[in-house]
């Protein structure tokens, strides 16, 4: 591909910025400090790896007040690094754009409406009164449910399948393998055999959504299960039945959310963690990676429950002895008793 | 959609319970205590939440014999509330009937069998010799191998895979992304190379089984890996090759279950479980979310082996402590026998 | 399907080892000691399941030197009884070939590739100038991203799906639902709303590697994630983006490893273990099932982070203790004060 190229006092003067040194560099990609050639801008959003600026090869680089003085380097000088090389990128990286038209392989359900711009690619079903917004791409394979909506601007990557009866915001990226909508988890015991209680709430998710490769979100009981605003959901989460995620929550992958699991807004939930059903997750919350949340969490903060590895040899002693505790603390109990005997 | 109602009383009168209260209400559908309206019915199967009899808006109600006089609400008084729930809520909202027939974007393989009733949508594949038993549908997208069998009455939701030579039974549910019959996770390492062990076996499912989104059910290295019949598996879960798993047995979502270990019946296994493998688990075990089972359990009862989470500052004292509990164990063995010495 | 047949006597002349016994015993497939019938072959890897070889009806068997004199049944006698197994099945149960030909209902991209012997079959989409190499087999509903180059002799299983400008080697095994190249999760906070970063990195796979199904391996941030040769990954192991795995290194089920985390070679994680992001893990590493690694391992050798499960009962003791460590340890240094204070 021919990549578009920028000097990067055009850079500075689209994104905001200070420039430091020649503005003339021509800067066509983001790259690593490590990785970063003549053409290229790095950027350090932590001062603890600024040795790196002195073996880096980049053309420009984004930095912090605090780094502007530690190269010579063209530099564009900011308050938040990250974010400006987030913005940068993606000048320099645009998303797909919809190609419109309707591949010929493709299954359009009665009734749906397929709205003005959108690309649906090769071997797509859209169900039945389904709806795709404006400008959308639904790449090949994807199978849309009868009455879903999908909003403006959503990218579905290849093999994505959402049920019937859900309703998905604009902007929304979803990669492939995700199922949205699929029955939760329901049963009821009768006479020693498991009755399907129907699930038939919807899956209701809002704008700015994304969500990882292979991850899954069931519809609700009754009522919805529901994704707000600028959700980021990362690759293999499990998303249980009537579960609820506050507006600009961001989860990595693995997790699992058990039924009703209610999770306030501006959470960060490490991989692999776990939450138990109907529990109710405060805003601004931090959980960390592996951990079990097993009760519900009233206030801000970060919390924690890995426990340590060590070797098999070490780890063989200590954590045999976690099967001991309770008596382990009884005998030094009795200990600080027949202590306080022998001190009167 | 338009939806069909009823008088309560020919609910009860098909589905059994006492009728108190006005039996000419009209009922379309279920809903919870909370947002049901007027020409709805909810239920109450833990009289823990009898407070939000005072508030509903339930056209009806469905109560154990304890409740029944708690309101004036027309109601079904039964004995197991959830399970009539469920039967009603399945009579409500019936499963999706086949609509005989093959799509044209279908592919047959020779020899492939396809019985009476069977409805095949877009792009599916059926591999040769394949037999696809009466009025299953197979949603589209779904590929399934040479001489795989599947039962009567079988659902597959769009994109579910089902390798060659597996042997599926009647009235199986299987949400999209299922994978079933991949090759089991067998190697030898010889001169430091891995040599990749053919798995021959089949995967083997009964009767009336139900397999969430994204779940994989791995094929025999040489035997085969069986599901039972009633075995409800929720979404995302790993069963490798070579496992067994008794009747009626429920397992949530991201359980992990390792190569030829053998579950009994009626087990219930919590969320992010794992259990290694060659394990015997009895009948009627119930193993908590997040466990890991590293042990075959021989009795029937309730096994748990969750760590407590807490806030990450408490967190850091506490578990640093777990990689010094055998010393810690030691040193109060110490004390004991200098106290012992003191009183002498 | 009719199976060919082998006399020992041939089986040992390919393959080596030494024959015991009748040379002409007919042989046509491989099993276990248990089910192993008159004309099949079944091994003992491992001499404390001796005791099988009085029981088994197998036709010969495979053995060590030291269980060669434990039974009269007609039998090979090498150094490696597990590899021969492999490479005898491997054998008898050849992997499929490529039929070429590409199905009239797969989409090709203009300026693909497709080497000779290439099979393709129903619904594969292959994007714009991307190579498939010789003899590989791409099964129905593949999707192969645009300038994405796959190695010869690969075998990609029906729905898999692999982004665009990925690299993958030769003999490529990737079952049903990999997810190869898909965004890693990488997002800068701005005035309270997400910015996607854009994730430019390729994946990059080297030779004879195989992927579990719904595995999901993501696409580098600005460099690549890398899997070197002849890692060999289970189903639903979730790799992060920038990642990199050396080779021969083997990864059980439900694994999940994050961003920049660095593994060596020839190591062996457990089922459902986890890896923190930018860790570095030596060449040689075993870790346990189930163990979180949160700190690089320098060293090569075996490490676990199991804790003990047990009854519910017994474990709400214990497990309620760990709460307390802390201050435990605290009366314990206590108590040693006091007692020193005592003695003198």
């Amino acid at each position: 591909m021919k990549r578009t190229a920028y000097r990067l006092e055009d850079i500075v003067r689209r994104f905001g910025g200070q420039l430091h040194g020649d503005g003339d560099v021509i800067i066509s990609q983001i790259a690593t400090l490590d990785s970063a050639q003549a053409h290229q801008i790095a950027f350090l959003a932590n001062s603890k790896y600024r040795a790196q600026l002195e073996t880096t090869q980049a053309g420009a680089l984004i930095l912090g007040a605090a780094d502007a003085d530690e190269t010579s380097i063209p530099r564009i000088v900011c308050a938040n690094p990250y974010a400006y090389f987030a913005k940068l990128s993606a000048f320099l990286n645009p998303q797909p754009q919809a190609q419109a038209g309707i591949h010929a392989s493709a299954v359009i359900g009665e009734g749906a409406v397929i709205h003005s711009g959108v690309q649906i690619d090769a071997n797509v079903v859209i169900g039945e009164g389904a709806q795709i917004g404006a400008n959308s791409i639904i790449m090949a394979g994807c199978n849309i449910g009868a009455r879903t909506l999908i909003g403006e601007n959503a990218l579905l990557y290849p093999r994505v399948v959402v049920y019937h009866d859900c309703v998905l915001g604009n902007n929304l990226i979803a990669h492939s393998g995700v199922v949205i909508g699929a029955d939760g988890f329901g049963f009821a015991m009768e006479e020693g055999r498991w009755l399907k209680i129907p699930q038939i709430g919807r899956v209701v998710i809002g704008n700015d959504v994304e969500i990882g490769a292979n991850t899954t979100i069931d519809r609700g009981a009754l009522d919805d299960t529901v994704i707000e605003d600028d959700v980021k959901l990362d690759n293999q989460i499990q998303i249980a039945h009537n579960v609820r995620i506050g507006a600009h929550t961001a989860i990595a992958g693995c997790v699992g959310i058990a039924g009703s699991a209610s999770i306030g807004k501006y959470c960060r939930i490490g991989g692999s963690a776990g939450i138990l059903g109907h529990l109710q997750i405060a805003d601004y919350v931090e959980v960390s990676s592996f951990t079990l949340v097993g009760k519900s969490i009233k206030e801000r903060g970060s919390y924690c429950g890995i426990y340590p590895f060590s070797s098999t040899q070490n780890w063989r002693k200590n954590a045999a002895q976690v099967r001991h505790l309770d008596e382990l603390a009884d005998r030094v109990k009795q200990l600080e008793q027949q202590l306080e005997i022998l001190k009167k």
